[in-house]
């Protein structure tokens, strides 16, 4: 049972070490202690942008909506949990928050309280329920309670009057808080949401997925909010059932198709069975 | 003008040049001049097959059906010339064809006739037209006429007696051929297809695309054909127009969804800003 008034203490799992030779090749995309803010959104700055995930070949994310399908091994996991140690926050759509339920902290070894990234959840409609507290609290809130995470902000387009207050107590009580963003024709507005958490002082988002929020950012109205992209690609074909990453198509002035994005200043390198491709977006 | 019953004579391209470094990431995956062969298809011998595309992340490989797409950079067109020298035939579906009227030769320096491949077309409604003779023929018939190149083979589930006498003798004048291998369901049969190739002497066979041939190849029924994969992927998204590249998705006994295909024994390489991927699939 757990103790009164507090979700049960999640199992600690084993720490993790990325060793400094890859984090040579990873840290030239990183966000740097200063610098990283631009003079961007509407006169306030925007945080420096990691847009992160891991794929198959044939550009899944997992063999289905609402799937947990383990794709990346140990070597690659390891730097997931470096990258995290690396940003402010780390952010996913509530689709990936209601499918794999993730804890959204470090593992890495040695990484305190002050180092974990802030997780939010970006929930248009509010459909992730954060559980019922004391007992089946989502796993970010449970780590946050017992001081091994931070509280995750909620990040929703609903009026404050139209949350669940149990919901938002919840939230509250784990230090995290739903806030709401503006959205526009009914999507959320990624400059909104960066401006936002830039105004709560996050320097640097990693962004992990899913598809939905990726193939956003990948549009060609967002591609000036990401910085660096940090794909890591399994020797895999998930299958044509799976949850795709593909921006929308775009055509030039004259009609023709055109590549959606392109990159530059492009590294791979392999680890373990995969392979992990750090760029930029070419402007 | 052309001359009087020849094809014009192709423009020479420049030759291609793959370093020896770069060979020796490839040459674990490729055909060995004995031992190819297994004991397969109806007491004949199949030749060695090789998997080989070029992608986008988001697994495309072109813009649309239809548009030729440039992908890949110079570092890995050698390579696929290379490839191209290592085995007996490269195989194409009529779709590629149609899209690109590509060469299929082999632009390694140093390589003649008899180290050239047979370019092999897979058109199971004889839909791709040679061209008409002696203007605007096909390129690699122009270049088999002129000694460059070996006459294409054009595989087909037509009867003979339907195809157009033409056409015919526009494969035979360039020393090809149209050759008829049975169809189950409407469908080639790949083992049928590699079947023939064998019984004509075909050691090994490079298949390059278009998707619909990779997609048929990746399926469950047929991955016991494919020997080795080797796929480049650029930087970019192409966008969710494109011509995609996913197997059509595997379940498992209890329903549940599972990864179509594996691959082991998987080598990365950055090759410019592109990555080349070696593997054998997983049995």
């Amino acid at each position: 049972m757990a103790q009164q008034g507090a979700p049960a203490r999640p199992r600690a799992k084993e720490a993790l070490m990325f060793p400094a030779s890859s984090r040579a090749f990873i840290d030239p995309y990183l966000p740097t202690a200063e610098g990283n803010r631009e003079d961007g959104v509407g006169g306030t700055d925007r945080p420096f942008v990691t847009l992160t995930y891991a794929q198959s070949l044939d550009s899944k994310l997992a063999l289905a909506p609402g799937a947990q399908t383990a794709l990346s091994g140990p070597e690659t996991k390891a730097m997931t949990h470096y990258l995290r140690s690396r940003h402010d926050a780390i952010l996913v759509g509530a689709g990936t928050a209601m499918a794999d339920d993730p804890a959204l902290n470090c593992r890495l070894a040695g990484v305190g309280l002050d180092g974990q990234p802030r997780p939010v959840v970006v929930d248009a409609r509010a459909r992730w329920s954060p559980g019922r507290w004391p007992d089946g609290v989502a796993a970010c809130m449970a780590l946050a309670f017992h001081g091994t995470g931070k509280g995750p902000w909620i990040l929703t387009s609903k009026d404050p009057t139209d949350l669940d207050p149990e919901w938002v107590r919840c939230a509250e009580r784990c230090s995290g808080a739903y806030i709401t963003v503006p959205a526009t024709d009914g999507e959320m507005d990624w400059q909104a949401i960066l401006a936002e958490l830039g105004r709560r002082g996050v320097d640097s988002v990693m962004v992990e997925g899913g598809a939905k929020v990726i193939n956003a950012l990948l549009q060609e109205k967002n591609l000036h909010l990401v910085d660096a992209v940090i794909v890591t690609i399994a020797p895999v074909w998930l299958g044509d059932a799976g949850v795709n990453v593909s921006p929308p198509a775009l055509r030039s002035g004259d009609g023709s198709l055109r590549a959606a994005t392109s990159l530059a200043e492009v590294r791979w390198q392999q680890f373990g069975q995969d392979v992990v491709m750090c760029g930029k977006i070419k402007r």
